[in-house]
């Protein structure tokens, strides 16, 4: 799974999962607050980008988080520290087979990890079994099909298409958010619920335009520049075209929709 | 114009036209109300769908609905009188030439007739025209790119497809969600505020399966059927997968999103 992520795990690449946690935190996090003393396990924190809100939002919890990247788990204990927060401890593991006994924890939040996992069905059974009865899980994902943009050019969207298929090239899901409900449903988990968390950014949004447009969006399709073209997915010039259109899409003019999804359910 | 509509005028499409708006007159109206007495211009009301609930939620504005279509004025007509309503004038016109002196409303209001319309902008500028100074208008459309379902397959985005090939060779843009924020800036409104408005469908929302997926989108996709086989869009085959896979998102397994923009600004 490690040499696989689709992001790669270089420093720029840790700054960029940062900035978009910071732009994104309100719309995805404000919602889940888990009381005091309860214990809930974070699965796939990466560099620790959600883990930091995760941990603020629910300061009494004790929250272990766990990945299966060594080098990520430094960096995001790395992170904790810098940002004083003193209640997430860290665990290296792999989703799964979760050294865990079984109905460990009463709360379990995933978040930007499914779309990620070959067998994510398989993941959320696993977590179901280190979940107590009763207790919740949170999922949040994205849907790279869920983005549209004005003005829309045939190379901003081919570009933009090459992110969808590089990670499914890897047998990941960027299409994943359409199907929280039924995989929650599916894997055994009673009182689903999902709620679409819309992104729309025009030029009275300034801080998404920057944050999110740019910071967020583009720089993550700029991140499968390389394999993309060399995988002949796209050429060079239709890249750089597809490129600056996007960037178009940030200018007065412009404007960007993107959607995520939170699902919650109990055991 | 009248007879380019893209969906028809038929008895079965004033139907569908009436469903769709009961179902999503929560989700579009129930923030717009006009003060008592107010003077209120409908632009392009249509066989009168919307008219009942802008009406409703503004029971002592003093509502005039115009439309370019005479027998669709005759259907709203008969409509308001089966609802009891009593707010609203009928006047035929056309919205590229209001027969209205300059300032005479102090709000307009205008919903899924941009998209039908060969110059919007000039369109809101011709509304901006009959606004009194500081009055307000409020602009709806949806955004047939915003859709997105899942299963989701190839014939099932086909025959949506079809949808917007054929509002665009009406030369009418069912992407026009996207485009409100810079047309009414353009059209030199003040104050533009665009919020998106989301349906999100899953096997929860059984009213929202019925009286959305298959009541309001599938039936509309379903309406351009002879024209889309006629034109050589598609092959009746691929159209009765894609409309059977269209259905499937209507099943316990299925989940289904499309986006609504409602736009207000001031003169």
């Amino acid at each position: 799974m490690k040499k696989d992520y689709v992001h790669g795990y270089s420093e720029r690449e840790a700054i960029r999962l940062v900035n978009q946690a910071e732009t994104l935190a309100s719309l995805l996090h404000d919602d889940t607050s888990y009381p005091g003393d309860s214990l809930v396990l974070e699965a796939g924190c990466g560099v620790g980008a959600q883990t930091i809100h995760l941990a603020r939002n629910s300061p009494q919890a004790k929250i272990t988080s766990v990945d299966i990247s060594k080098p990520s788990l430094t960096h995001a204990k790395a992170l904790m520290d810098r940002q004083g927060i003193s209640n997430v401890q860290f665990q290296i593991a792999d989703i799964m087979e979760l050294p865990f006994a079984e109905e460990t924890f009463e709360h379990v939040f995933i978040c930007f990890v499914l779309e990620h996992l070959p067998d994510p069905l398989g993941a959320l059974r696993s977590l179901k079994r280190v979940l107590k009865k009763g207790g919740s899980i949170t999922v949040i994902e994205g849907d790279h099909g869920s983005c549209y943009f004005y003005p829309e050019t045939e190379e901003a969207v081919k570009a933009w298409k090459c992110l969808i298929k590089a990670q499914i090239g890897l047998n990941c899901n960027p299409l994943m958010g359409r199907e929280l409900y039924p995989l929650l449903s599916e894997a055994g988990f009673k009182e689903v619920q999902v709620d679409p968390r819309v992104v729309y950014v025009d030029s009275s949004k300034e801080e998404l335009v920057e944050g999110f447009i740019k910071k967020t969006i583009i720089a993550m399709v700029e991140g499968v520049k390389d394999q993309a073209i060399a995988s002949g997915l796209i050429t060079p010039e239709i890249w750089d075209k597809g490129i600056q259109d996007l960037y178009r899409t940030a200018e007065p003019s412009g404007t960007f929709f993107y959607n995520f999804f939170k699902g919650t359910a109990n055991k």
